[in-house]
């Protein structure tokens, strides 16, 4: 080893005490306590700068295109006419980016319960808080739950870009903000949401899904990859008021479209919405059958 | 804590010198050299109990069935009347467990190197190691490379079921490997070999799957979630000398055969092959197009 000694400093995520994932990292970028939780930017080695809530990582710039991507083009393609879109969470500006990607797109009020987290993705990931300024968006600074209980506005959809259902985010877990967020919803509606690993959250999954269900006329779950959560595969639920995932997914429209993206399309939004047997059996009578391409498989 | 102290004890994996994943092990069960590798067996905290040579995991029992369901199912139910396999590597026995639930196999040869997998998987893993006493396999201790220079059967499937390109199965990644695999497949015949992370491991994939380009019809890749190689999502490829995955695929077949399976179905087996944009990009000229759904989606 020529090189001079370096700090040997490394971040590590806990996972239920018997998992730990450690990030090298070559310093800290950010690193302020807000009144909900402590938040850190750090430069890892290998998967670019990372945002961590408590602790625990929240993106990463070397995969975050893939939770940005499938939290917005999935519903994005699949509501016939999307111009409203109203995002709980997502300080981070990088599910806004990939909805002002979509020129129909008129209005994206986006609620954010900690502003710490938006000043710190802002002065340290400029390319995911890139859309932040869109005139386009309305940023506020609030409890999502309080604005989805006053708001009387309609959205096209809701996206639940948000954290674990421990901490800040517990209440968008619940029956009464799905109910209310519904509300807000046109007939077409669609609500999308942070819906955890299935392999090692299959107890939060249930209850959420459960919560959703009363308010929606077709629940569904879809997967995709992370390099950063617990597990690698994670999960969405797809909770419609009328369209289908599948059946009212029209491939051209994604074509036309012609947006830049580096993880969606039209082969990988129809492949997440198949679940493993397993998943399925834990969610059987939660989830309502897509019919397509078969009547359903196994 | 009233429980007593007790030894905390992790095994720690590294992953490029960036990344490291750590599991809590309650206690070791096996350890022993062989001459190609360290073999241990350890009883994980979450996972189950774990294999890992040279210290790098190779299955967990927790999600081995993950990656066993695919790399038998996906390539059993494409060719059209699979009865001879050949198995290199695969010593824990998985993939053998999984292609003898098909009723349609005569016989399986199971070409391992090392004596000391099987032997640590027979006495710690039963779950995984019950196949092997099937009377329809051959289990041969022997390199892979010369079993199959010097064989003059033919297979309707060849699988790798191997580690990485580096150690004892360096030879299996190898252009002349794959021309003498390929030259013991009838003409239905399918390779399927482990083919790393999508993610980490590109200027991987792109040689490995360039060597096998010559001696096929059709090359594909397709995917599957682990909780325990790094990243998550894995790949395997997918060398046909004729039948497509796709379009030859019958999930009536599946739906006939009534295997029990934890992951695979039939919407599975069509969604691991839609492959993520930069995936796509990444190997555009390697991999054959599939012709289905659409007329091949961006």
């Amino acid at each position: 080893m020529s090189e001079p000694c370096h700090l040997n400093l490394w971040v590590r995520e806990d996972h239920k005490g018997f998992l730990e994932t450690h990030y090298r990292v070559e310093k800290t970028l950010f690193s302020e306590k807000s009144p909900f939780q402590q938040i850190d930017v750090v430069e890892t080695a290998g998967l670019g700068r990372m945002l961590l809530n408590d602790g625990i990582v929240m993106l990463s710039e070397r995969d975050e295109f893939v939770y940005h991507e499938m939290i917005a083009h999935v519903p994005l393609f699949v509501h016939p006419n999307p111009r409203r879109v109203l995002v709980i969470g997502g300080g981070d500006g990088g599910s806004v980016r990939e909805i002002m990607k979509h020129s129909g797109i008129e209005r994206v009020v986006m609620v954010e319960i900690d502003e710490v987290v938006v000043r710190a993705c802002r002065a340290h990931m400029p390319d995911v808080s890139c859309a932040l300024d869109d005139p386009r968006l309305e940023l506020r600074i609030q409890d999502g739950v309080h604005y989805v209980a006053q708001c009387r506005e309609t959205f096209d959809l809701v996206i639940v870009d948000s954290t674990d259902p421990i901490g800040p985010a517990t209440p968008l877990f619940n029956r009464d903000f799905y109910q209310q967020a519904a509300a807000l919803l046109g007939p077409d509606g669609i609500l999308v949401s942070q819906a955890e690993s299935p392999f090692y959250d299959p107890e939060l999954q249930g209850p959420m899904l459960r919560n959703q269900r009363p308010f929606f006329a077709r629940l569904h779950l879809y997967l995709f990859s992370t390099l950063t959560y617990p597990g690698g595969t994670w999960s969405f639920g797809f909770a419609s008021k009328g369209p289908c995932p599948l059946v009212d997914f029209d491939p051209q429209r994604v074509a036309a479209a012609g947006l830049a993206t580096r993880y969606y399309n039209p082969g990988i939004h129809r492949a997440a919405f198949m679940l493993p047997t397993f998943v399925r059996d834990t969610l059987a009578g939660v989830l309502d059958p897509l019919g397509w391409p078969d009547p359903e498989p196994r």
